[in-house]
């Protein structure tokens, strides 16, 4: 496990673990096995420790806790899949071959499927916060991402174009699990206010590391090629910052708009990027999210998970992963 | 408009039609068009349309049925659009499909855009047993689409599994429709339990009808070309009698395994199918189930529109389009 600092929930994370495998269980073969694989795939879970922890500041109850957790994930999992459904240009005839259609089909469904069944674990719930955050935040992750799309390959776009975007992309959900936790266990208005600021700023740090160590990780930390937004056009803070900044910032533009890059092109954007300084203008950025996040803490009550919280915090600002 | 039958409900349908267009409104434009395209294109408003009705036997109240009106055709709608990405369909209704004009990506966001507004809607209520229906209904149609792909070219399928399957697919969430106008109106348990009845029936009585349509409609009337499930190998009732008592049944079985079809084997199988009585026969068991729903009825009390709800189950049994 990658995030040791989830120790001291470590026991009610595996719990959250089993129900997750318990809740996309169907009477269907197939469901079953994909839904599955995709759990057995791992991931940070982020989101249910996140959750919990929220939980931890007040009236902590793990079967008030479990359901939202699991909501959470499952949400989160329905994104991805999602994410997976590509235009393949795996085309014959205009018809996509049987391979390129199975893929996407089976991802469309088991992300409904998901979603489904985090709706489930949701009407649980009287109280009706839980169900209205997670609707508009379902929302808003869904125009998040079809802004991703529509502004592909577009360089005009500013830091606050970009902020909103990976608000609705990233934050909000990390946000909501901050602070639905809180309100699961009965948390009165100004604790799980403070705490969804607290993950809406942490969230952001998390996204702009991410981007960043898009173009900076190593490959095989980052489990997949370097420099990938730059590839499907995805425009990030580096980016926008070295196309501002840049005394090359024509080259970058034009690179940028090719849509089939070479790997040396890639990486003489990436290159670009850094010597003008978009990695540490963007660490900074990112920095100053995870203060805020930091500065939100001092005003919850001295519980022992906050000092956890604390350190998470300094983790996002510094990861390598 | 082409149930002129709703003409009881019509300036109701059109408040819902109003908010319905209200409802996919976002800041961002390429969401409004494809939401407002998708709208526009139109369908029969048929799970609204229940849902009216199932409120004029308690208390109608428009306020209480608008939002879950609008909600259950944004989860139609939804469905439609996840659907049109697994099954490359170019066109619904002879309009282009949202995936072929803007991408499987787009049609997938959109889709979960609509169930993200559709939650916000249902997150109003109180009462429990509406996130309950809606959130059981979305995670089995969900397993009624997988099922149907993993289904696909499998001739080994009997009645059980078909009825199992247009379950899950169509009969789930009309039943849901009329069984929730009245849960919003406040009705008590019995009276919207015999509505729900009445969805189930009229559902399954509808995709039967659809299936056999699939086979015998014109194109001009169905807006797709004619044989598309024999055309994707999916089985449907006519297919699965003929499978069975077919004297031609080993030629309709090679037919339907082909993944690349030509017009001429299509219709070649139609053909089978419907010299050896699988029409007649489906179409029979469609009337069965409209009974079932008109005998339900009895049990209903006697309101203006319950003659209505009489006249839907008895054209349910005879359309042609």
């Amino acid at each position: 496990m990658i995030f040791d600092f989830f120790s001291e929930i470590k026991t009610e994370l595996s719990v959250v673990e089993d129900e997750l495998k318990n809740a996309v269980k169907s009477s269907d073969p197939l469901l079953t096995e994909t839904a599955t694989h995709l759990i057995n795939a791992g991931g940070k879970r982020l989101r249910p420790a996140f959750c919990l922890l929220g939980g931890k500041f007040y009236n902590f109850n793990m079967d008030k806790l479990v359901p939202i957790a699991v909501a959470l994930e499952l949400i989160h999992m329905a994104s991805l899949v999602h994410d997976d459904v590509v235009d393949s240009s795996l085309t014959r005839r205009g018809i996509p071959t049987v391979r390129a259609k199975w893929g996407n089909r089976i991802s469309t469904h088991i992300g409904d499927y998901l979603l489904g069944k985090s709706l489930i674990l949701i009407s649980r719930y009287e109280e009706p916060l839980i169900p209205r955050v997670l609707a508009d935040t379902s929302v808003k992750m869904s125009e998040g991402e079809i802004l991703q799309i529509s502004t592909t390959y577009n360089t005009d776009q500013n830091i606050k174009d970009y902020f909103y975007r990976i608000n609705r992309k990233t934050a909000l959900l990390i946000s909501a699990s901050c602070q639905l936790g809180a309100v699961a266990c009965g948390a009165p208005q100004h604790l799980h206010q403070s705490l969804r600021r607290f993950g809406h700023h942490i969230g952001m740090a998390f996204q702009i590391t991410d981007d960043i160590l898009d173009m900076t990780a190593e490959q095989i930390k980052l489990g997949k090629p370097v420099g990938g937004d730059l590839r499907q056009g995805i425009i990030t803070l580096p980016t926008i910052y070295a196309l501002k900044e840049s005394s090359d910032r024509n080259r970058l533009h034009e690179i940028i708009q090719k849509i089939d890059k070479s790997e040396e092109e890639v990486h003489e954007a990436i290159d670009l990027i850094t010597r003008c300084g978009g990695i540490e203008y963007s660490a900074a950025i990112a920095n100053q999210y995870i203060a805020k996040a930091k500065k939100e803490l001092t005003k919850l009550p001295d519980v022992p998970v906050k000092k956890t919280m604390q350190i998470i915090a300094d983790f996002i600002g510094v990861r390598k992963f």
